[in-house]
């Protein structure tokens, strides 16, 4: 079938790529005329602009939005939005806010226009692997992009089935899933997210142990120098934390076992910090993932004020004095 | 080759199932006559006791020890101590605390005795995938050792291949790793449950949001009521959180949604604790790892002394009095 | 001067007492006519509606409103808008979220009616021992008001003086503090409060370790039964710990050592939740405070959805059964 | 009465002084010569060595020691264990291990050697304002010092008392108690402590929130500007979260708002790291008392590997390339 796509990075680049192989139209766009060119290249059919990409889609048109969160997304979908017609379908695939999605799809719905929000992980992964999407809308909206869908997905693929699932919507075996009403496709992805930071940083403590079981302040006789690559390797197969994440730690670890390319100073996307939010709004302890953001907010500072102010009543009151490498 | 085999639960009966299949030789004792006469209709030696196991195998013997943590593992050792001969090998592959390990290898290396500790990843899924093996030791007992180690991993499997390991020891994508001297095994194993802690409590908080967003509280237009069953289906296909616990995750949720089939009182094994300790002493942040030992202990009670004292202290400065339900 | 309160619970009803006691003049309103009597009877002025209040001041008028946040404060203040005259000032003494006065403070703009929010803390102590507050809104309407917050601070009082303090803001030093525009007074109640959790937290886990110092888990050499009490009452005096919390729970714990009394069962208020949305937007690690709210969530539940799950995964993989009272 | 000081630091130097403006008479020990001779100047008895210490006290002697915990202080003990007779009490007032005291009291126990192990707290100003001291050992031996430690507390002093303690032990009022056998002391100091950090730590939190309010990250309508030494000066009088550690801030912060002069490189000593083993120990959750201690780890590092293993794996699956200050 047909589908326009706005925005031509990493992600809606690839995307585009993935429903061309299988057989898909698809009319791009993008601010950057370069974009637009590779993708025509490629056999995109290209437009001049969101006018342009409306006019080369037939009713009912679908038009994917996969651009920054906030302003970028919302003003095209604005914009879109004065120039498609009833019955058409508004896809937001990026990392909006669910809340906005709720919003929107509000907003359009009077206009008889179609909003899908679309949580989708892959990474740089998702061309070849495929791509799973989290879709929040109305039935009808979801299932007539169901070959959108089901061509971006993973499939099957080689994991082991999950038993017990007769019966169940054979959707998500396929690696996408139709979460609820308008939202619920980026808030299942917003959770995704927070749930990654905090895998993660289960990983990060575990492999600090390790690393640092070669320190001198420990008694010689109870010191290791482990081989963090082999470990990361070995967890790999027939140990309980086997994960995607720890194949990617494996092959950093593997081309540089102490990391000495990275600094440690590391960026939080918005859904890390919704979460939380959520979370608070439901009364629900979120320790890990809520730890798991700090350490981020944590790795981009030198000192916090927090700490100064520490050190500054262990002076007034023990009178001690600052030690750069303190004990 | 030849193996003697103390203890047959769980872990210790599968090892010796998967060892037979692979051609090598079990001798074997549990203080259990059944357990013994299970694995003996199987193929395996039967020992009446520890001598028996012993005099049962051919010098170099090897001998694995799979019990409890504690004193079943320690009076087990101590009493092969007397029975063994110089050059012969105890294995360990329960979950010991590391030091333990360094302290029983120091005493055991006199008498020309070998010890090795082997950390044992596999749970119930050992006997048909494989075990993840962290062995610590010197080179030639592991190296001797080393026909065991292999028909016990998983082997390559069906893993992608992590790139640039050219060069790498290769046991480590075969499933087991020579991690270093006596307790390096244990020490690797203890870090990996403590990590596999954290990871679970990753997954527990996000699903625990996921199924509140269809909590009263909540303003009607956001809440929504969640297939938590498809959502940890689809994650595991393309998704960055796809892992082995979210497979099992999968399957628990297949079965029972609700998961009415579980109070929520959680169990912990020492090497969660360990693994605080190793970051105490070693002054590594470990905030996640922490939490999500400490969720289990509170999982455990009713209430906490501490919970207790929050409400006194209210009560006290602003007369406020507890609810049952509180807000 | 003159001051109309609306909202005459334990909060308000004691505010306008310690007004009186210092000669100023209050009009009084409540939605129960019993609370309007009571305090008639010690010498305020009742009104009968809002109407009434307003009508029984002169201008400038002065109304506190010392109501619960959201709804009926809300209500209350729009209609205070209807009824006042330029140049009248609106005080919110609850615990609004501080961007609720921003915007309420532009609202009233226009009008000419000014807006001041007070945090105050003080409790059931606050009319004997003063109230701290801390104040926002206009240069202008705050210092109009200070003969009032002048007789509801504590006043210098009998902690030892700061040094190095000439040349600052004396009001600090008497208990009220004009914190910045509309807002700033609640914004700092807020933190104020993210920190009364966190300093209870540590208390509550500080004296759960020593509580369970008795625990038969323990080995009866490192046992010890300890008079919670006691140590509470000797941490006052010379203590680096000594603190107002302090001296509550030490109130508590003679009243009855096992606290008994209190099921655990704690609450929290917006302000706890607040803090952590303001430590989100700012990006500040606060480990701390949110776990000190976590608590508080936790303990109002019998079991985390979350919890169940690590059980679930427990018994997949390792075919654990769940145990009451786990180890 | 007559004590024996061994150690003439900030701590046993003010004990010293303490006590002879009291009217005891101390026979002092320090390997500073110079220490030992500014204490004699002010009215100590000078001993040269340890035997010149113990001989200058008439039996039963009393001899306190006060170095740094671990090898000073066990290894003075022993010495002193050689050198003391029948009915001779030793005094551990330092920051020891409570299990250290355990051993050593049935160390000593044999030789007739009572053993008396005191927490104290006061630092900078406890020469002046009295020491708060958790006293651990038998009941014979700890009231034969009482005047001791009468004249070292603070005595009731000018905090308001705690109703309903009548018939309970009158010492705790005064600024000490006798806490439990052997080890009890220093356990009850260890755990004030580890509460110690958890207060700090929500200061720390709470500041930095109002810190960062002034951030250009966020909206200008919601940015204020705070008066930090202000603030911390009004919580002084009538707040809830007035306490001591609250006067220290407000001095540090009225001597520099901006806390310039300290790095926020912050130390731990072992009795944080105690206590939160004992949480272990008892299966106690402390979340606040780790994290706290976690802050300071990470306060002495520029980054940890950790954080540069998040960054790989961010690197690794999207594409991510670092920022220094990320977003």
């Amino acid at each position: 079938m047909q589908l326009g796509m706005i925005g031509l990075g990493r992600m809606g680049g690839n995307i585009v790529r993935r429903l061309m192989r299988a057989g898909h139209e698809c009319v791009v766009y993008d601010r950057s005329a370069e974009a637009i060119k590779t993708l025509a290249a490629e056999g995109a059919k290209p437009a001049a602009d969101l006018k342009g990409l409306v006019d080369g889609l037939t009713a009912p048109r679908a038009v994917w939005v996969m651009l920054p969160a906030g302003g970028p997304t919302e003003d095209t979908i604005t914009a879109l939005a004065g120039l498609l017609s009833p019955g058409d379908i508004i896809i937001d695939g990026g990392n909006s806010f669910y809340k906005d999605d709720i919003r929107r799809a509000a907003a359009l719905e009077p206009k008889d226009l179609h909003y899908v929000d679309v949580g989708t992980s892959g990474g740089v992964w998702g061309l070849e692997r495929g791509y799973c999407m989290m879709i929040g809308g109305t039935k009808a909206a979801v299932d007539h992009l169901d070959p959108i869908f089901a061509a971006l997905a993973p499939g099957l693929g080689t994991v082991e089935r999950t038993p017990g699932r007769d019966g169940r919507d054979p959707r998500a075996e396929k690696g996408y899933i139709h979460a609820g009403p308008a939202g619920a496709g980026h808030f299942v992805k917003m959770v995704h997210n927070g749930i990654e930071y905090g895998l993660m940083q289960a990983y990060a403590e575990g492999f600090d142990i390790l690393k640092n079981k070669e320190s001198k302040e420990l008694p010689e006789a109870e010191r290791y120098s482990l081989d963090l690559a082999d470990i990361a390797e070995v967890w790999r197969r027939g140990s309980v934390v086997s994960s995607w994440l720890l194949d990617l730690s494996a092959i950093a670890l593997a081309e540089n076992e102490t990391l000495s390319n990275y600094t440690g100073s590391v960026a939080d996307s918005g859904e890390g910090r919704w979460t939380i939010m959520a979370a608070l709004e439901e009364a629900v302890p979120a320790d890990v993932l809520s730890t798991a953001l700090y350490v981020r907010f944590r790795s981009r500072q030198e000192h916090t004020f927090g700490e100064k102010l520490l050190s500054a009543m262990r002076n007034k009151f023990g009178g001690h004095v600052e030690r750069a490498a303190g004990g």
